[in-house]
């Protein structure tokens, strides 16, 4: 780390001169919590300017929140009923209509919800720092769950996550400790390290004196210790079958820097992030069933048409933050510039979809004693997610699919009531019958259907001319979207490209 | 799993027949949530007994609550102030007197608590199905966090279970691809499943296409990603570094199969277990303050002498089941026979000890990062925990050491006062000045300093003569406790012993 970078932290922390040393040598190993750092723009008093922002989802409405904090005035037009966008919470009696005009409404029991979209959050995210300052309280989401499955169609039985990580480990750990024990890793492990490296595999792996895997206790049980010691699994399988039975692609995920546990959602549903947010802009500023239909620029201003409850009304303002999403974005008639429209061509929308399978028992927790975390199946459902609140309460919801690209698309082009046949049908292959008998209800979101969406985030073109464009003024119009920073598809992404907007905003007006 | 066995499964799951066959499938894999299982006694009516139960921890809390739904007349002995055992959960204005004269007077804050004994439960154990059938509500436990830190004394500045991880992972891997490559593996995978590894490997190592490790996000970021691309960490260090560095023996932890995440605790504190039994128990029938003298076995009952109140008091039953720690009620005279006595005395008590930092702020969380889970140290602090609950709310309380024997011991041999100093002044140093700066009050246990415990645990003498004879009956006096069971130092050893004891009185009554 360079000495500019360490300052940055140590401004970050509001430590200076020797106090900071420690933090500094902390800051150098990550070992501070370093969100990219940010400086809320001084309030503006007086000489505040109109903002009219397009889209209420999270980008929109932070950018109204902070714009509204430095003392600008800001319009923010939604063309969904409600806020929030692609952070969507069903909860019973909300109905949606999609594309395909399939309308749906959730029949959840009160206290029932399912997060359809933004569903975690990491620790280093600012959705947590604003959470924090919102005052949205937050707990834990289980992400990865030792005893969630790992499902493979050809293989029969899933085996629980603690089960392939130790027998994959397990096997690793042999295979290097054997090699190693050889002697032909000498050379690479010249400069030490040797006898940590077999210490450490030994302990990794469980394995021998004679460094060999034969499985153990942290394989998991047919009957758990109690009273008596416990029955061991079957198994482990041999080290051929370990390697082909495919249980190997599953076990990185939780290893990535966005999703390694613990991570978090909010509790009672994710939209208590835009709800939040909403009232602290005034939802007296949030104009919902407000579609854009033209943006124009101009030398002293930007006037934006829309139309709400069948009229068509215009807004002018001194400057126009644009959030919705760039496929859409591209379709509004507007004066900014064909390179503009190309550019937000460039992005490319993607496909995912979830239902939520409301249960009137929460049969993964009693009978397969699974709380929380998701199963990874190469069946096209993908994964399923169990709830990571509200243990041991008469109901619950799973998340019957998590899939992207094609699978999603093959689940859009069923109606919703196909979509919770097929997502039984097939969770029932992994989980069981209580997976159909004990359904309740179910709600599905394809969000390439979803109306003023139509996707479920967009592809950046990183490093082309287009990306770069898009985040400088088009005149007074400005961009702002997940879909324009370094961290699609998360909320995260959304709360600093709005940041950079109202920086923007705020030192030009 | 042979035919009995799926058998048993199948009961537990109250299926037969054909509907069982994936469940049978699930269940010879550890796709069944199977806890031992145990069949609680019919109620006994009119013919019930009655029974002294001798401790009010977990075991004999259970104890009492089983017998009593039995139709059986319970009355508990606790010689402490309160239930719970080790089970103990410190609140503003509790007071610890401890067994060298030092008294404590928590002053944490209204909300504050400190679990100083149990304080996680692992999702197999019954522990859970108690706090189902008793209306405990949980919460996830950080058992594990990607962000806490690994803290080696001879290292320098820490460094996050992320980096760590990934950096090992990664060396690991590049290691045995190199071997796999150059077909020195060859023999061993003969039977398949060479390409299978090196995809793992590339994918779990987050290797290049060419098989080497050069660190990547998944080591957590400077600056983590945001509307730009983030700055990334220093490093990876080289092969030998990373494996003499020491931090591998932190990394095996949370593969145990009684440590793996997702774990959990009760909101608001563990002792909402005991206090649930006990309200279920029914609190009339449990004697607080309350010292066994003498168990006198007869030919028609058994009469347990006790100390209330400075007074002597005798209590005759059909039976006592004895949960008090072994090398407790080793020392009360009996005459249950010498071989008994020479039993109790194998069991040896283990030395451990907490320290409950209660902050101001959550620095840990606003500067750290660091939402729950622990930092593990070779310094004596062993390991320092943060709190799972509660996040972004005003204060919070840190777990400032969990250490066992010779660590525990020196912490026991000093004054309260003096515990904290060292625990705040060895803190500082993995954690920065607001270790020390946000202090805003202490309180430690030292388990074997207890009165009326004085052990944090006691080790059985498993395959002994010894603990076969402890777990029969003598004459009408049981044992029970976590001691006797196959996971001492959980609950769910405690209630699992105790169902045993329960079953056998019944089966005797």
């Amino acid at each position: 780390m360079d000495g500019l970078t360490r300052r940055r932290f140590l401004q970050a922390l509001g430590v200076s001169g020797g106090a900071g040393a420690l933090l500094a040598t902390l800051a150098a190993n990550g070992g501070t919590a370093v969100t990219p750092p940010w400086t809320p723009p001084a309030r503006a008093g007086r000489a505040g300017r109109s903002v009219v922002v397009l889209g209420g989802g999270i980008a929109g409405l932070t950018t109204a929140y902070e714009l509204g904090k430095a003392g600008h005035r800001c319009t923010v037009l939604e063309a969904r009923a409600r806020p929030g966008g692609r952070v969507l919470t069903i909860r019973g009696g909300d109905r949606e209509t999609d594309l395909d005009g399939h309308t749906q409404r959730a029949a959840f029991a009160y206290g029932t919800y399912f997060n359809a979209g933004a569903a975690r959050i990491a620790p280093w995210m600012v959705t947590l720092d604003y959470c924090r300052e919102l005052g949205v309280p937050v707990e834990v989401f289980v992400n990865s769950n030792a005893d969630a499955f790992i499902h493979r169609s050809a293989g029969g039985a899933p085996v629980r996550f603690r089960t392939a990580r130790a027998d994959l480990y397990g096997y690793v750990s042999q295979l290097l400790t054997r090699v190693t024990r050889q002697g032909l890793l000498d050379a690479e492990l010249a400069t030490g390290g040797r006898d940590e490296l077999l210490a450490f595999l030994r302990e990794f792996g469980r394995l021998t004196d004679t460094g060999e895997y034969l499985g153990g206790p942290d394989r998991g049980f047919a009957v758990y210790p109690g009273a008596d010691g416990g029955v061991p699994l079957q198994g482990p399988p041999s080290l051929s079958e370990v390697l082909t039975g495919g249980a190997g692609a599953s076990l990185g995920f939780d290893l990535g820097f966005d999703q390694a546990m613990p991570m978090f959602q909010p509790v009672g549903g994710m939209d208590r992030i835009p709800a939040a947010l909403a009232r602290a802009v005034g939802e007296e500023r949030i104009r919902l069933g407000a579609e854009v239909v033209a943006v124009t620029n101009r030398p002293d201003g930007v006037e934006v048409r829309y139309r709400q409850d069948g009229r068509a009304h215009a807004i002018v303002a001194d400057f126009c933050v644009a959030t919705l999403p760039p496929h859409l974005m591209a379709r509004i008639p507007h004066n900014l510039g064909d390179d503009v429209s190309l550019a937000l061509a460039a992005f490319r929308p993607a496909a995912a979809g979830k239902i939520g399978l409301e249960y009137a028992s929460r049969w993964w927790e009693t009978e397969l004693g699974i709380y929380g975390g998701s199963t990874d199946t190469d069946l096209d459902l993908r994964q399923v997610w169990y709830p990571s609140s509200g243990f041991h309460s008469p109901r619950g919801l799973v998340v019957g699919y998590y899939n992207f690209g094609p699978d999603a698309e093959a689940y859009a082009s069923l109606a919703p009531r196909d979509r919770a046949a097929r997502a039984v049908s097939l969770g029932e292959r992994i989980h069981g019958p209580r997976f159909r008998t004990e359904l309740a209800s179910s709600f599905s979101v394809s969000w390439s259907r979803v109306p003023h969406l139509e996707g479920a985030w967009a592809t950046p073109p990183y490093g082309s001319p287009a990306f770069a464009l898009l985040r400088s003024p088009a005149g007074r119009v400005l961009f702002a979207g997940d879909w324009l920073s370094h961290t699609v598809a998360w909320q995260h992404g959304a709360f600093v490209s709005a940041r950079a907007a109202v920086t923007a905003v705020h030192e030009r007006a």
